[in-house]
């Protein structure tokens, strides 16, 4: 068993046949010896009468690892979300708070609203605070009374009605703020950044005994969190990124020369400049931050474009906001979140290509689009707004259970409860030596931009043997490797 | 291992440790030994010089059932599809065709597009025919040449470039079609009824010792085809459906007791309906096929009516096509491809409610919307491009590699072939004892409509206590059952 | 001038030079004399600070027609809409109520804010009543406190958030609850009949003497109100039909012989379906209520289905909802609104078709489409909102100037007050003479199907020699004819 | 009479009854006697069959002031457009070519689509080339053949199939290559430099005495065309800038001291920022071209950015790309058309506002977005593709009846010619001291930013006393200011 603090808290290993390991959350329980445990109220709930089995077998998990041998071990698991046969609260005494931090996604308000409805509909809880502006909020703000009826059309709406902020937070004052309101649900609702700041909140929590449980819904637009399939409002990023595509396309085909640059989201990972690739097929260039590419000379991007415009007379390149960084001059700033300030990658290249072709006296015509807030701030689509309302339902359902210290997650199609730390240690990428790499390179015929050097380099990175990752149709697996420290865990 | 032949053809099982069970597909060697391979191109493709690995280890293969316990043995797995290190067809020896049956769906002309795509950029294969209208078009109509250019830009319409048409086909001939043409790859997109008659044609070929592989893609906006996750087009689907909805909610609230009723897809199955429903959140009462309803006296619809439009003034019903058959006048019609022809329910049931309430001389202003054509006809969106486009692959993938007789289909988010006879045995459904179908009850409010008897008649069919499904997130899993049938096969 | 006594009511004839004829609207003081008058407020308002021209002049005027020669008499005008230098109406006098009566239509919701919103910002008004579920609310049901806040938003919403129904009114009833409740502005949103029935509120409450003003704005998503240009909703209406449209043509294209047929709105005229079809292109027929059809023999609609299936292999047909209501057995039902209830024309001529070819045992896939209540739901676009914001604003600045028995209305691009009488004496129809429904016929190439006596008849009709109308651009100006009647009443 | 040769060309003035005066286009006959002419075969077009009156009267013309009182003088006018009873070109002699110039605009493949097919299914015309690029496409490129079957379903893409490019051609070159190529109709779509260009086009050919036929379709998204009652395209523009302003709302909404800036097309009319304002009514500060603004200081952008920010705690701009160009430093650049380059005006506002509000320490949200390519991408919507149809229709109309040296405009909802010098002359541009800015300045609550001197100033514009605009309903009428140059010219 892993021996740091935190690993200890907020990770429980069980172990089993063939090689089955459960990397299991904690519970109220683990600190908090005694407590009472109530029925669920689910089971007199009418909508659920016909339901053969009310409730998830306490030792139901799902495994992270899926593609398999026949001789393969097990390997890890999770463990899998849903109503339990006996809860931690009762109704009246639960006093629950939402809060959302960072950047906009579309169904923020979804997720808000489906929390309030299952504490209330499902559970009895009529007490539930919105946090104003982000964790700030906690301690610099008034809180906002939230009913099912106060929330009931707002998943129609983009943004979030609580207001969202970045970074800059006191962990000491919101846990007293909880303390002192009383409030033993909190659920937090936001990116990599907000769910490390959402496990220090739990640490501390734990160590004041209190009896908070405190589920994480992951939030991130770039698809950059680990371990889980994907994140909600990205299908409806990807969607509406078509639009900017299209436009880019359109321009770059009526003009000579034409050539439409589109910056989509994407700080560390590319997986919407990918997808939106993939799915427009009016791309002939992808620039992510995982593919490193170079401008001059033989194989590099001038030369690809000139090739381009040459042969088609017209072209769409789609860069994703973190790609290429390491070509622009380096400042290191960071903002309120404690990201790297970027600079604006879509202008620089667009610059950087007119320069080039100007100095040649190259007739060129570019168009350059930065949809970015036209896209997060929509609201989600059907297919997003019942993944939201899932993985609200599957937070309320832990919590109320006692869990905590846990985010809500999918894993290969099922909703789980991940601890913290297994999404926190690091981000989900595009691992470009993966086929749904090749597969957008083959749609869009660019170069990999890799010497030979890079590729061999890229292969040999640590993987184990077994990693046979299969990219197709789920998102954002890159990262079974951790199988074998978690193996060092035990 | 199962006796009667069209098993014996259809799936291979293999078996192996922990109670590990593969159900395989059919391959071309099968019945034709000593078969030349080559190496596969995409190899020498630029695209995948960086891929680390190449290619699908042979024995790669994906659970059906993954929410487990930690001794629970593992079950029925299916092959992975993917690219194969050797192919059973020289690029300038295959001579493919693509043909589309039965209703549109969004999205048949992005795999229509991938797979003449796919086939020409990773195998070098230019030669593809498409069947103009449907199986009967093997027969009876010239093929239509398919480049990839022609393709070029026919996933953003809708409908499908090859013309479909339902039933009334000649398997031999379509047979001779393809024995006389020279076909070696033939690519069937239909659904249900479609993908028997796909098991037959490949039947009939292997009777004939024939080298051409028969792949399916599965396509059924209604989702009722079972193993797979999702069918293509759903997402679309149900996305558009909200259209409907809105519209039948401002309908409804404008006037005095407002009632919209809106249609949707679903002979057999009310997936749609259902995930519309929840994600609109604007809907009273859903009523699907699966769950049985009945219109006078107390706990039925009439009296559910009456007391919506009492407390909220307005009301929305959305009921899928095949619901409530029971109750209409039985006429046992059936179209060209078999299914039966259903009475139009939402013209039906409009007009019960209308007469219910005109009897009491109530006030009733109802607004009835069918939207299906509106729904099947539009391009498929981008989650749906991208599931479409992976489709495809894995169809081609698995050709090249001279596996026949299956259909491409994503198993817990992998890409995996099944066995025709997989698909073909029974239909997907909506589980109204999972806790899917409870979310949308408790969503919308509306009583089961099921007596003490028939909920205790539902929680009694027989189904294997291992039976652990989750039902969220991931659609239509309600087939696990199998797991018996395929023990008895082994 | 004419005799009787409503047109005496309704509308005031001032002569010019030149031919120059006005046609007035009513106003307070022609029946309450010696009624106080106030500065305009609007001009202490600050945004009004920089207009040069506070208000419209007393004396502007709007010629009905405009297509003249060098020598052609002037002819009839209509007062101008706008502010006004003097209003008799005191801020906190004003008592205002809203009422939306019959079918629903994109923009009701934002003609409801902006009369709320400029009777407060431009007015100081701040007691406006909405009137429950159309006319019978004023007696039978609460009213609404409508406020600036309250309607802030409804403009992003279809439908009406005061509610509608149709007919069934008492005007005297009406009347008595203006004057008990001490209203003195009615703003009065519907179509033909409800107008009508303004006509006649109005008149009874010049009998009465009340200081009341009565200001109409015409809604009507056929555009068969005569006089304006067009009628608000149109545009988003005709935009919406697309998808239909679109929907139809792809299904036709993907089938057999598949014939898509779209219902359109327009009970007595058929704008919506000849403009949908115009802005198309993929229709190839078109049938509207003005232009009668037959089906069988030479030149009938089976004739040119026939023809275009063999020719093009598929077709799209759109058909107004009172189109061809002549072949359809007749039963004269009428709704509440007094409207004849007429037989579902797309169902009816679906089957007919289907029949015709069941017949010859020739194969027709046959889809039809009804997106009626899909349109009329929708919130007005970008382009309706500015024309529902405008003629809200002439509404307020008539009544807060003493006009009353008036509708707002634009009339060759001017905002105008018309009389009643000119635009409840007659219908806006589809001249199928002129050389707009000869552009469509010619973008269809469908037949007139008219025979040679039709045409003639057609043509003799009695329009007076100067009746040179252009058709393009504006909407629904077929109705010049007036000018006799007007001369008469000279 | 004016005494330039332009003029002289350009404009036949003729007068008339009671101040009638009709400013005329050109005809080929005015430099080329004894043309033949030819009955129009519209007369024998099956469409037209049922027309009362197949052709315009020669006589027909349209007033371009509408607001009259009865003692009015008639004033200005143009001809009327449509099909004459004789043509000047038989059929099989025409060669017809299209040019598209400038940035696109949505509606332009409508326009394309419409001439190629009116002049083949009206004129039975079946030589029409497309000229590649632009004005330089004339004499550097290869022209392309476009037929109704090639157009036939351009209209549903945005963009312009011809490519377009801006500036830097050579009238000589141009009228060598229609004259050596044998072209006699040039249809010359674009905006002001382009109709100025097509001017010159115009006066070479006509002093070489050729007959060719010169008309021009203006084209300009920002609506700043005289005369005309607005572009094509200004409405799908208008409803496209929605989406911007709408995610502009919902991240100034979510944010703490949220500021959404939105940056909309206008480089020296601020019609398209007007117009989605009163749209959309999110908008809290409209800052356009027309209404000079200033920073700091009392009444100037920063109190009022403060106070709504204070106050509402959100708040949206909108501005025009040509707004405040005074304030940015001044470069005298200019791009290929001779339009000053502009420097980005929202990078620039956005900038100034964060470091005023940095300077003062206090927090600010700033999102801003540039949808120009997007919008100006985007196919036309129904409303459009009909206004293109017709303006497409009159042109060729026009040219065919022998008019020349004219661009096909609505004037007051009517088709007209209009002379190319009264377009070229001046530009169109809110009248910021009409009602429909006050309208504005109303909605948003925004200060006028004028000090008491500039309203002093902009109100003594020379006007003459008669200008009596109505601003409402139609656009851009901004310019009956000239019916002085007008009667100066007689």
């Amino acid at each position: 068993m892993a021996s740091n603090s935190q690993s200890n808290n907020q990770m429980k290993v069980v172990t089993g046949e063939f090689g089955y390991v459960l990397q299991d959350v904690p519970h109220l329980t683990d600190y908090i010896p005694d407590l009472p445990t109530y029925p669920n109220p689910l089971r007199s709930n009418p909508a659920y009468s016909v339901v053969k089995q009310y409730f998830v077998d306490m030792d139901d998990s799902v495994p992270q690892k899926i593609v398999v041998h026949k001789d393969t071990p097990r390997g890890v698991h999770f463990r899998r979300a849903g109503p339990r046969e006996k809860v931690y609260f009762a109704s009246d005494e639960v006093l629950a708070c939402i809060v959302t931090c960072g950047g906009l996604c579309p169904g923020l308000n979804t997720v808000i609203r489906e929390i309030v409805h299952s504490l209330d509909y499902m559970y009895g809880v009529n007490k539930v605070l919105g946090i104003d502006g982000g964790y700030r909020g906690f301690y610099s703000k008034n809180t906002i009374t939230l009913t099912p009826k106060v929330v009931n059309d707002i998943h129609k709406r983009g943004g979030t009605i609580l207001g969202t902020s970045r970074g800059g937070h006191d962990t000491m004052k919101i846990v007293d703020s909880i303390q002192d309101r009383g409030i033993n649900q909190v659920y937090i609702i936001g990116g990599d950044g907000t769910q490390k700041g959402a496990s220090v909140i739990y640490e501390e929590i734990r160590k004041r005994g209190l009896k908070v449980a405190v589920a994480g819904i992951p939030k991130t637009i770039d698809n950059d969190i680990p371990v889980i399939d994907k994140s909600f409002g990205f299908d409806t990023a990807v969607e509406e990124a078509q639009r900017a595509i299209n436009a880019a396309h359109v321009e770059a085909e009526s003009a000579e020369n034409g050539l439409g640059v589109v910056k989509l989201m994407g700080r560390y990972c590319g997986f919407i400049a990918m997808y939106a690739t993939l799915a427009s097929r009016d791309v002939d260039c992808c620039l992510i931050p995982e593919s490193p590419f170079y401008l001059e000379g033989k194989g590099g991007l001038y030369e690809y474009v000139e090739k381009t415009l040459k042969e088609i007379g017209h072209m769409v390149i789609v860069i994703a906001e973190g790609a290429g960084q390491e070509l622009l001059t380096a400042k290191d700033e960071r903002d309120a979140s404690g990201n790297k300030i970027l600079q604006d990658v879509g202008l620089w290249i667009s610059q950087k290509i007119k320069e080039h072709f100007s100095k040649q006296n190259k007739i060129l015509t570019l168009k350059y689009i930065d949809p970015t807030y036209m896209i997060r701030a929509i609201p989600s689509n059907a297919s997003d707004n019942v993944y939201c309302t899932l993985l609200a339902q599957s937070a309320v359902h832990g919590a109320m259970a006692g869990f905590t210290g846990f985010i809500s997650g999918l894993v290969n199609g099922r909703h789980t409860m991940i601890p913290f730390n297994r999404i926190t240690e690091q981000q989900n990428k595009v691992v470009i030596t993966d086929r749904m790499w090749a597969r957008l390179l083959s749609s869009t015929n660019q170069p990999s931009f890799l010497g030979p050097k890079v590729i061999e380099e890229a292969k040999k990175e640590v993987e184990p043997p077994t990693q046979l990752l299969d990219d197709g149709g789920n998102l954002g697996n890159g990262n079974l490797g951790n199988t074998n420290t978690v193996t060092g865990m035990k």
